[in-house]
């Protein structure tokens, strides 16, 4: 006997949304003799229904679609609602709804679970429901799945993960033909790597939601997002990238979560100098990459496609499958004790400081001397031949030193106008 | 109200059971939480029931300890059996009877699957219960997990694998440490990275095995071993080692399963040649890592740690965690049409070839023409200086040629003892 089909009303029909049906519609046979059961688009809820859609029209039906999220979200026939919509609040509510009307979701949706997902998960269990959402973080690669289940056996150390493709692609092509960063940026719009307003991207904003999300699994608890140190890679120039690459780094906006020996957690989004040699260092362009130290399976990493229709629509369809499988996502809400998070400015790493000094006799002394009193450590030095008294750019690496000593000091060498004449940037590194 | 502790049997009690041992008791409050129930281990079957195991009486009562495997397959309170002990038929016996008798199983045992996989699938089918077997396949990398879930949406078309950790640490050490094959396999005896009998690692059995276990699942089809064309690393040389790095490349003994626009397979195990600029390359020691492209998710990569007590042990308790919470894994049996399987004759691939002449005025040609004659198109080749009169090991690389080709063309070459003096050896070059 045929079992019912497995009922899905999907949230948005743009680029991902789209994907989604495109590969439910390709895998339909396969997911069939899988479940024991066809999975049934029966709603697509689109903003403008007036729309054409041509791509999505070839694997739904046109009279499946509705400008009414009602129609999915209180369809007692729906067995799961898929989220793929984008924004913050509305998705929150869409969400909300379905849980409490008996729905479990998936979401790609990183902002709205990194600002609601206490709530949301919340929901989900008085309601004995799932929220999937793999698709959230790194589009194609499964980390959500890793460490929620391949890694439940650990108690994760480390992650350091390169997941914002846009400003990956920025920060190689700076690299690698020399451009400037307004350079870069219009490029990867060019080239479909950046939305038109890249602000989310650039200023660190949706790495940390997604480290937001990560940290959730891993320290077992709610991570409010303003405990996520952010910093963007608008500061980056052309220069700095050339001189980290004559010191042997690349520089990446990472997402680093790390837990100290006594269980407090620092989590931070930030340009960071990484060693050529590290395999961080070698994921290029617009490819993601996570690398996790767990206390049982040492280091690992993933890397693969953190962006684009089908590798996201892939990681979607996979929690479909999930949720009609019936497999129970764990580490959902928030069930341990919170953590206590580091401050940035207690934290020690290494920087990586470029002044630009005067070209007068004794002031990179002064300013050596100055770094120096104020307990931050020289480990290296650099700085290239200038013309004979234009302003030059000198480079410092500086040993481990706390973070809030960098910065203080920092900030009084930026009103030192008798040593300096230009910007001042410090990029910490990565070890 | 407390629920009913979640009670399993353990079949092993060597380095991977005392792992898994270890780990369900460090992560026991964590485990209890998520599954609202403990997980106990009931029994433990041991061969010796006399030898002491003070590692393991940390983590088990002694009183749970018996050499009587029944005690596990035919005790009705416990719900799960977890097999680390090794060996083939034994093990294949165990999970019959457990499945038999309503049981879920867990594996690490490759070799039982790869043999008789078939019918243990089939077993569980028939008795509605599952068999998971992630620690199986590159111990910490949860690959199997990636496959069947996370990239359930995609047609795999392409994976390729390191999936032997001995092979890659004596390859690695030839390599970096200028070491001979024996030399190396040695060193990797006395750190633990090879068997005492070294035997079924080096000559690429264990990592057909893996393949054939990761070939069911892309395949969706049973594939049976001798269907995987399997050949170790015993005949590399140091000379042939080094001759590949002058020429930009590493060579890794590589598992590949590879889909042909016809549908069509390739299933195969041996060394390649494997361009430095490769992540695979890259991979060094005993580490494990695999490739993957799929049709939606393009390409993506895994590495991590391919073997070790706690590493094994991380897959196999997140493969219990898994069964107690009900989670399916699927395609576990072989439900799709059996795929035709190219047999290696069929395949095309670039080679390396070397070969010794004898340091007589035209030889180089006619070896040349010969090859050329038999249809083998030279791209490059290099030969090194040598003293007058000696013979001189000339290596050529090829363009891309039907394997047999090759085969039967240097069959033929190695009886010419008119042109050479020496060994013939073919690697494959993996584009």
């Amino acid at each position: 006997m045929e079992q019912k089909p497995y009922q899905i009303g999907l949230i948005g029909c743009g680029t991902v949304g789209t994907g989604v049906l495109e590969l439910l519609h390709r895998r339909r046979d396969v997911f069939c003799g899988l479940l024991g059961r066809s999975i049934e688009v029966a709603k697509v809820v689109v903003r403008d229904i007036e729309k054409s859609r041509h791509a999505a029209y070839g694997f739904a039906e046109p009279d499946t679609f509705t400008d009414n999220v009602d129609e999915v979200t209180e369809d007692p026939e729906i067995e799961l609602v898929v989220e793929v919509a984008g924004g913050v609040d509305l998705p929150r509510q869409w969400m909300m709804s379905s849980l409490s009307n008996g729905k479990d979701v998936v979401t790609a949706n990183k902002a709205a679970l990194a600002f609601h997902g206490d709530e949301i998960f919340q929901a989900a269990n008085d309601n004995d429901r799932c929220v999937y959402y793999e698709a959230s973080v790194a589009a194609a690669i499964p980390i959500i799945e890793i460490l929620q289940n391949g890694l439940a056996a650990n108690q994760v150390t480390h992650l350091s993960g390169i997941l914002n493709g846009t400003c990956n692609y920025v920060l190689t092509r700076m690299e690698e033909a020399g451009l400037g960063y307004d350079e870069a940026v219009e490029e990867a719009q060019q080239k479909g790597f950046a939305e038109a307003d890249p602000t989310l991207d650039v200023n660190g904003q949706d790495a940390a939601h997604k480290l937001a999300l990560l940290a959730r699994i891993i320290t077992r608890s709610h991570v409010p997002l303003e405990q996520v140190f952010t910093e963007g890679i608008e500061q980056v120039t052309a220069e700095d990238i050339s001189f980290s690459s004559s010191l042997g780094y690349r520089i990446k906006l990472l997402s680093i979560g790390s837990r100290n020996e006594d269980g407090s957690w620092e989590l931070r989004v930030h340009p960071a100098l990484v060693h050529k040699d590290e395999v961080l260092a070698r994921v290029q362009r617009e490819v993601n990459a996570v690398q996790v130290k767990g206390d049982a399976v040492g280091s690992m990493l993933v890397y693969g496609n953190g962006a684009g229709s089908l590798p996201t629509a892939s990681s979607v369809v996979a929690d479909i499958v999930r949720a009609a499988k019936g497999d129970k996502p764990i580490m959902n809400s928030a069930n341990g004790q919170a953590p206590r998070i580091v401050s940035i400015g207690e934290v020690a790493v290494r920087n990586y400081i470029r002044v630009t000094v005067l070209d007068l006799p004794g002031v990179l002394g002064r300013v050596t001397s100055f770094l120096g009193m104020k307990g931050i450590s020289i480990q290296s030095m650099q700085q290239p031949e200038a013309k004979h008294g234009q302003p030059v750019p000198v480079v410092f690496v500086t040993h481990k030193v706390k973070d809030s000593v960098v910065s203080s000091a920092l900030a009084e060498l930026r009103e030192r106008t008798d040593l300096l004449n230009g910007p001042t940037t410090r990029i910490r590194i990565e070890d």
